[in-house]
């Protein structure tokens, strides 16, 4: 248990390039994609709790999840849960979570950790966490980057700068800059140059000084959420506050709203992580998860899959109980739901998010 | 009406290439698959009844399928509905109908089609008949030879012989060989020689003809057929004969049994079918006929297909109501049914037989 700190999980993607099987009603964090036989949200909560106990760990989410995320976590304290009225962003998921806890405790230190992420090596994912927060102590915001294994072209990076001296954090450093996604190229340069790292949107800090970042550079949106914050733990005043205050927040992620600008401030730091990580962003990350590098084999993803395969490759998600056979196909994504088939290429798999817009686009948002 | 002429449907196949399509309790001839609105077995009735009349078309299928093949063809007659107890191939099928209709009228001319082909071209399938017909008259064993339009490697061939005069024929001529499904070389000389002619399976000739010919290169079959025939029209007599006879009947197909050998002693006659034919045999020939040649559509048969494609071409069939989205997937070939879906492509369309092989070996014969 590391003192002082509070894990905030921020729950409330749906994860649109992994429909049909992430769906409104069924996101992405509620699915058990890597196998463990938990949701990814459990598994979260699994790493976090020995590291900040089972009454300080909060979970950001939407309200039309509320009962499935308390489902997943029955140790959960009922004020540890806080309810979106809707999807307004990482900036003002995090940030309320930020401004809740520091109403509560003005000393807290926050981590904010995906609920949706896969990270395997849960004692080097703790070492990294320990670290960031002896950073966070020094005032920092601190982020875990993942030292890349190739170059993805499918994540952010961090450029490391200096080295910290902090006691306890020996591989702590400045972020230097934040880069978006890049192309292949770059990625390759990155990779070989090895002071880049990947952005896998973790943050750790003195939930007062997120909060500080916040007021220089959204302050409308610190603004909101401190008054939010204050009203939070009055059952009378929360609805209304909620109501009145909540949809005039700007959505914004906050790597743009906080992240990005304490970086050129010089209060942005870096622990990296040596742990497996990935974003488990589309079918073709999720495949080479669970085939773990075996090209030829076709990864299959449901406990009652019935299958029937012949030189096929890929990964078939299964939900029904029907009787799939794979002929000849390589690198396919087959997606079998009950009111929903998706068959494309792992190639295609960031286009699946494109799928999803047409059908809200053309009536058929039955199946979103 | 042709004058004497008898028509008979064999409806025996399931079709498995076109699993999960083709079922055991849903055969292809049952299936619409040429989007005319209507089965196979019922276009083929269409096509027959100017020719036959209404009365004088008989269909042979199983007992399982007796009230699907009524309920296509509500204005059959009872007693031309002849049940096979089991399947046993084509020659006992077609020699049983011969057989039957022989014993009713010894003068009678017979003309077999197939109940799951597919043909275009109304007038001039009438018209090969016709010819055929008059083939028949002189004694002979008739089939009507598709010119072919490519070097399929799918069909069998009929290498035409010598002219043959016959009035009203003008175009008739002797059979000179069969020949099995070619290789890709072989075909490509066959449709450049212009006197090789795909083999469509129709076969028109005298039942007397035709049953002489068994008697002489299938003598059990002949025998057994005969006794099963005189009694088929006695209701206490039949039942007990199918029983006793039927399954102890060589199963061969009837290009074996009899139009090889009849074609060596020169009683075998072709005239050409200048229509439209294939036989549908897999996913790959079923895409070309509904995509007529537009390589990069989709082809999609389903009434109630709900479907969101992108970049996507091949064939999709839609049993179900669910919303299927293919993306970037070439050639592909999905079929959806309610309990079973299939993944392929054109190219490997032929081996969707041995998948219901597997199928069968592993104890999901409840798919089949």
């Amino acid at each position: 248990m590391i003192e002082g700190f509070y894990a905030v999980i921020p729950a409330g993607g749906i994860g649109s390039r992994l429909w049909p099987l992430s769906r409104a009603d069924a996101p992405k964090f509620l699915h058990d994609l890597t196998g463990s036989g938990n949701s990814l949200l459990r598994d979260t909560w699994d790493r976090l709790e020995p590291l900040a106990g089972p009454d300080r760990i909060s979970v950001v989410t939407g309200r039309a999840h509320r009962a499935a995320v308390e489902a997943q976590l029955p140790g959960i304290p009922d004020h540890n849960v806080f309810l979106e009225s809707e999807p307004r962003e990482s900036a003002a998921a995090i940030g309320l979570a930020a401004a809740i806890l520091h109403h509560r405790d003005p000393d807290v230190i926050i981590g904010s950790f995906a609920a949706d992420h896969m990270i395997r090596g849960t004692q080097v994912f703790q070492w990294a966490v320990q670290q960031a927060v002896q950073v966070a102590r020094e005032g920092y915001i601190v982020t875990i980057g993942i030292p890349p294994t190739e170059p993805s072209v499918g994540f952010g990076y961090i450029k490391r700068g200096e080295e910290l001296v902090v006691e306890g954090a020996p591989e702590a450093a400045l972020v230097e800059r934040f880069v978006e996604k890049p192309d292949l190229d770059t990625a390759r340069m990155y990779v070989a140059e090895r002071n880049y790292l990947w952005n896998a949107g973790i943050f750790i800090a003195k939930a007062s000084v997120l909060l500080e970042e916040m007021a220089l550079h959204q302050p409308a949106l610190h603004a909101g959420l401190v008054e939010l914050a204050a009203s939070w733990d009055d059952r009378e005043a929360r609805g209304p506050a909620v109501d009145r205050i909540w949809p005039t927040l700007p959505k914004i992620a906050i790597d743009y709203a906080v992240a990005e600008p304490a970086a050129e401030r010089g209060r942005l730091a870096v622990v990296p992580g040596h742990f497996d990580w990935d974003d488990v962003g589309d079918f073709a990350s999720l495949t080479k998860l669970i085939s773990q590098g075996r090209k030829n084999d076709l990864a299959v993803l449901g406990p009652n899959a019935r299958v029937l395969s012949d030189a096929a490759s890929g990964i078939l998600v299964s939900q029904t109980s029907r009787v799939i056979s794979l002929v000849g196909v390589r690198d396919i994504v087959v997606v079998d739901t009950p009111d929903a088939l998706l068959v494309t290429t792992t190639e295609h798999a960031q286009r699946v998010k494109s799928v999803v817009e047409s059908l809200k686009l053309t009536g058929r948002g039955d199946v979103l």
